[in-house]
């Protein structure tokens, strides 16, 4: 096999399924992918969540992931974040010519790692190619497939004054990673992304209450950015405590280096939850027992005053009105 | 709104919401997408059909389409290759800096009269924003799901020797358009993509026989690596009659001049079916009554021996083997 990906990997000719026979379907492999039919079948009665999401990460490698992981456990996530158990991705990569060859595998391989670990299967995928510069590397799609199990109805629109707000660890993790990689920062504690898939959380939370209200992971705009969706969604205000936000030491020191505030910086393994006043201690000893939910906490909650509006009460004493992130902090963050 | 893209567009922040609220909601909007959550909610029980594909058409306008057009027509087509009844789109777009806004709409609005035409809704959707230089202006995913209804099993791996290869109509158009107009070439009957969905054509051909066994769309690779394509999977030899494939004259001329063989040409609004013998005047004369399928043809057959091989008999007289299309013809054809 020619060591670098040519504009023939893309053809839908011979090398396109030299590629895909050699690369794809031996590491991904499952009877719904390995028909090689237009499309996948599947069965799956009731109620499905259905997501997309491209990811143009830069670079592809990072510490605590690559593209691969991300794509995956990113759209595991959108998936959870409905409720929905995932059950099906599709793959799409977008490769520039020159790519090589041991860089794509190496990525596949840890689709088909991160892929096993939410219990996911890549079930109908494609591939293009594109002349060198008219891309950078490696671009991929990741869409995905759900099941929402019944009783579960979760949105942005669902706050309601006096729910409590959850988060499920430290912010600003992924996007910290990124930037001291891509900037050849470093710090006494190495920065590493959180990229995870947290469906198997998003379980354990709905075990305990299946009243949630609204859960979304907050990415691309990070903390700051998910609360004013769900303050506008839901037409509510919402009021969080600096001090009960966890920030890693490292990250925190990035930060303040950079001049960057970590409520503004993306995550790829945490989640906002909007719950019942009831159901929030409860749920966050739940989370507490998952590895990606030990530092869960209850952040602030939901008002009915200033609706569309996210208040943060700083350390120092004084609110502050938290809007979303505008400008970009930081692109191809994912 | 600022007239181009900016890095700040795919942020997750203002801008993104801006861009969704302002361009993508208001042309493709429906219930399901206007939740603005991580993934789409819906009902369909059955057997589903699930497809992805990336978009890299370069022009991203062209005689008979755009990219937007394309991305539509090209996943309702993967879901009709299956007999699924397209159902729901995710659209996604990886966007170069600086691209215009004003083309962005106009291509979203293009997506919305192939998605109106098609019957089909887009859901959920994503975009990212590279700097200038790292993508070349726009690269579209759409991923879809579509329903199977009960009764249809349709796989490339379904011939059998003795059935009857159809073909929906001219070959070539769309490669032949694209490539006329990226090399500036003029032609006395201008080339135009074929470029259209295909769901309600096979609609009509599943009503006059359920049995369909294989069902494709030569895209990528043309007519001879579709043919291939099924006689590998099928285990079976394909023989086809060049003298019954038809080709506009613009796009026969177009060939010669450049030295191609339409067979390897792609096309973006045909199909290659494979059905039993005693379907195939019947479901061709069904197709004749659709624009899509006036030119239907029964051009060759299934046989026994030589499985994997497809043998082409020409005008001249004798025979030839046809393998799939090796080395790219035209990189970024779809």
């Amino acid at each position: 096999m020619n060591e670098a990906i040519l504009l023939a990997h893309g053809s839908g000719g011979k090398l396109s399924h030299d590629l895909v026979e050699k690369i794809f379907l031996p590491l991904l492999t499952n009877p719904m992918l390995a028909r090689l039919d237009d499309s996948a079948v599947f069965e799956a009665p009731g109620r499905l969540a259905f997501t997309t999401d491209s990811y143009v990460v830069q670079p592809i490698f990072f510490p605590g992931g690559d593209i691969g992981k991300l794509a995956v456990c990113g759209t595991v996530n959108d998936l959870s974040m409905n409720g929905a158990s995932p059950l099906y991705l599709s793959l799409s990569a977008i490769i520039e010519e020159g790519f090589l060859i041991a860089e794509l595998e190496r990525i596949v391989r840890s689709i088909k790692a991160a892929a096993e670990e939410a219990g996911v299967s890549i079930i109908t995928g494609d591939t293009k190619v594109v002349n060198k510069g008219q891309a950078d590397k490696l671009f991929i799609n990741t869409s995905g497939i759900g099941i929402i199990p019944s009783g579960i109805d979760i949105s942005g629109a669902n706050a309601r004054a006096g729910d409590k707000v959850i988060l499920s660890g430290t912010i600003g993790d992924h996007g910290m990673a990124i930037m001291s990689q891509r900037e050849g920062l470093r710090f006494e504690t190495p920065l590493k992304s959180d990229c995870a898939s947290l469906n198997k959380l998003v379980a354990q939370m709905l075990e305990v209450s299946p009243d949630i209200h609204c859960l979304r992971d907050p990415t691309r705009g990070g903390l700051a950015t998910t609360l004013n969706e769900f303050a506008r969604q839901s037409r509510v205000g919402i009021v969080i405590e600096e001090d009960k936000i966890p920030v890693a030491e490292g990250v925190r020191a990035a930060c303040e280096l950079l001049g960057l505030d970590p409520i503004y910086v993306a995550n790829e393994g945490k989640l906002v939850a909007v719950v019942a006043p009831g159901d929030a201690a409860k749920i966050v000893a739940k989370m507490k027992q998952n590895k990606h939910g030990r530092k869960a906490a209850i952040i602030g909650e939901v008002t009915a005053e200033h609706p569309g509006r996210v208040t943060m009460k700083t350390k120092l004493g004084p609110s502050r009105v938290i809007d979303m992130l505008s400008g970009e902090l930081l692109p191809r963050i994912c």
